[in-house]
């Protein structure tokens, strides 16, 4: 059942397209799962999608625009006149659509939730567009089915049906009171094996897990990781029901974050992807080499201080790689460590203070064999003992001082409530380099002075 | 409902734990969800955990198990007469009860499933444990309810009640023919909505999408991902229905995934945790740290090499940080950006060249911008035009080579079918700073022989 995307299957469909061949390329695409089409819709130019999208169904394709990246849906959204665009939003789930309109700027939203013609759609758009996009409220959408505490299987079912209707997928029935407040959850299996004239109180699961609007996405991500959950309800403040989230949003959720903390420690600003233009991955790159060549430029105005010391000790700059490298690589060890159990809530509850004490420890460890191997090299092959005990010293010292400033920062980040990820990559190699580099020099000042 | 570990919380938990209060401890786990109690595990001593676990229902029991991490379970069971765990694996789904089974060694396997009582669990249990980890086999459950397409809904719901039974959540129910081959999937929806005298063939959804055992589990994921499936159909190489593989467990396989990359990216070897002992730690990033020292030593031998030069021009180890540094950010930026490509199957179908030559773009508008930058910093301020120019080409040259190192590198690993994510990091960041030196030590040579 599974669609496989050939280079042979889009030349095809390129050619029926060039000639115009409605029908063949309807039939080639007829079958396709909306995600299938927005793949195809990537590796042809916009035009041809464009030809590809009158032709399917409304309600695909409204579908095939949410599996669109966010960039490629704007920019095949630009050209379309907004009563053909409210038609697509018109089909699709609350929270796609307002995720869809939240890209437009504003008169453009006005315009297309005008041509809306379902008055309940629009209405739960200009609702959800309200929540800020990384909540709970964000999230979520504003269809499921409800039904009331007082209620016998029976009417429940009958309610549901009606209900049902516009709802792709139900996991859950919400049970709420008179006041709309959540009372807990029904699950559809309980309810297809239970009497029908039971009451609901009855079969109700009332140990129910919810979060409020203004829940970050990142902690309904971890919620609903850790209870295992494929639905989870939103109440408001006053706990009424306001809507559910799915798993299949969250799992979105936890991808980009993923990728985005993935991208700041290989020094990458924004979310690009291989297969973006040579520009913007440009532009995604530049601000982090900057960061490089600033420091660089700063390491060159240390080692001129230095001048002099290097000068009596020519051969002390074979090491000055080495130690940079080490500096570097030890903060972006420690750095990532800490922002991952930040990011996975798992830092358990050892103070600041007691996880610089252990990332001591494992500097201290790191350390002394590092320092112990390069010492017996240069023990052995250099002829200048100073050299010898100059490189191994500060070899030590800068992994100390790498993984004290690498553990740190991201903590100290996240306590000012910045994101830590940021302290991660180019920025912490960068300021070790230049630390490390500092360290060895003066290490180096004190023993050719002394040896 | 949710519950939040505090500090308070633990210090009581283990003050009731010391004095032996056994029911104070049970009132204060009774009411947590497997998951929470599996997190307190985290924050107190193997003996205090095993005080509570005893007092535990069995079969809450046996779900904090799962919760555990890999580790801590092992440590957990290891103390565990077989017969005790066999009880507990009795409790759990099938998929869980082979992952639980999996990590002991072989004799100790036959000797837990020779305690288990339930002759079915065993037997799913030792059929789970033949596939590869990592496959759709390995993440799959054998719970699951199978209708027979010729029946009508009121005999399928009969059936179900007998199947549903040991089952927590039904999503779907697959429909086979009489040859077990999977013919489609109910949703529970339909089945409540549709009159019950009607045949399964009228509402059955035929167009379901389904892997086979041996399909590995990052595309298991993938296809998750992609169609926004909460449950997936696994088949044999006949098309018979085997077994289904719930989104939760595919959530887990995405976040591992993510970390994974993550962690080699920053040069740690291993899956740890900030909360892991400092001995785990440090033997996570030792490998690449040696990597690094390696890298060093060789770069002092290239500098020793070009030693001669180095003392007719000393000014140019200042520029050798910088030089270095930026080399290794370009390849980590590159190979980070076709990693990840790799991973969520978004490559497209550009070739390897073409790949290459937008890279080589890519490089070359930042090798422009910031050898530039730097010419102008050294012309105004550095006296030697010779050292001024170096600097620039050798930025130059060295950003185009990182770049197209980083990129060919992990795409020639995926080819050879080794993990592309390997070539990220430490590993890229130490070749890059060695070749970044030679090329800058090379220009600089011919340069200031020319000017």
């Amino acid at each position: 059942m599974q669609f496989e995307l050939t280079k042979e299957y889009i030349d095809q469909l390129r050619d029926n397209i060039q000639e115009s061949k409605e029908v063949e390329v309807f039939e080639m695409v007829r079958e396709l799962h909306p995600a299938d089409i927005a793949e195809i819709y990537d590796e042809i130019s916009i035009d041809e999608a464009r030809f590809i999208h009158v032709l399917l169904d409304n309600e695909v394709a409204a579908d095939v625009l949410v599996e669109l990246e966010e960039d490629d849906r704007e920019r095949f959204l630009k050209v379309l006149p907004s009563e053909v665009i409210a038609q697509f939003i018109d089909k699709l789930d609350s929270d796609d659509a307002a995720d869809v309109i939240g890209e437009f700027p504003e008169e453009k939203q006005e315009e297309v939730l005008s041509h809306i013609d379902d008055v309940e759609q629009a209405g739960d758009i200009v609702d959800l567009l309200n929540y800020d996009e990384d909540s709970a409220g964000g999230l979520m959408a504003k269809e499921l089915i409800t039904v009331n505490e007082n209620w016998n299987i029976m009417t429940c079912l009958k309610e549901m049906r009606k209900q049902a209707e516009d709802i792709d997928e139900v996991y859950y029935v919400y049970v709420v009171d008179d006041n709309e407040i959540l009372k807990g959850t029904l699950s559809l299996k309980k309810l297809l094996l239970t009497a029908t004239n039971r009451k609901i109180a009855n079969i109700i699961n009332t140990d129910v897990i919810s979060v409020k609007t203004d829940t970050p996405s990142e902690e309904v991500a971890n919620i609903m990781d850790k209870y295992d959950l494929v639905a989870l309800p939103v109440v408001d403040a006053l706990n009424r029901l306001v809507g559910r989230i799915t798993i299949d949003d969250v799992v979105d959720v936890i991808r980009e974050e993923a990728e985005r903390d993935y991208q700041l420690v290989s020094g990458i600003t924004q979310d690009v992807e291989s297969s973006d233009s040579a520009w913007i991955l440009t532009r995604a790159r530049i601000p982090w080499l900057f960061i490089g060549l600033f420091g660089g430029i700063i390491a060159a105005l240390v080692m001129g201080v230095y001048e002099v010391d290097l000068g009596i000790n020519p051969r002390m700059v074979f090491f000055i790689p080495l130690i940079a490298a080490m500096g570097g690589n030890v903060g972006v060890q420690s750095s990532s460590i800490i922002v991952q159990a930040l990011a996975s809530n798992s830092m358990g509850f050892e103070s600041l203070g007691r996880k610089l004490l252990k990332e001591l420890w494992v500097a201290g460890m790191n350390g002394i064999i590092l320092s112990t191997v390069i010492f017996g090299y240069n023990y052995f092959f250099s002829d200048s003992f100073g050299l010898t005990l100059t490189v191994s010293c500060a070899l030590f010292s800068v992994i100390i001082f790498a993984s004290m400033f690498g553990t740190f920062v991201p903590m100290f980040l996240n306590r000012m409530e910045i994101d830590p990820a940021l302290a991660t990559g180019p920025f912490i190699t960068t300021v070790n380099d230049i630390m490390g580099l500092f360290i060895y020099l003066m290490i180096g000042r004190v023993f050719f002075t002394l040896f």
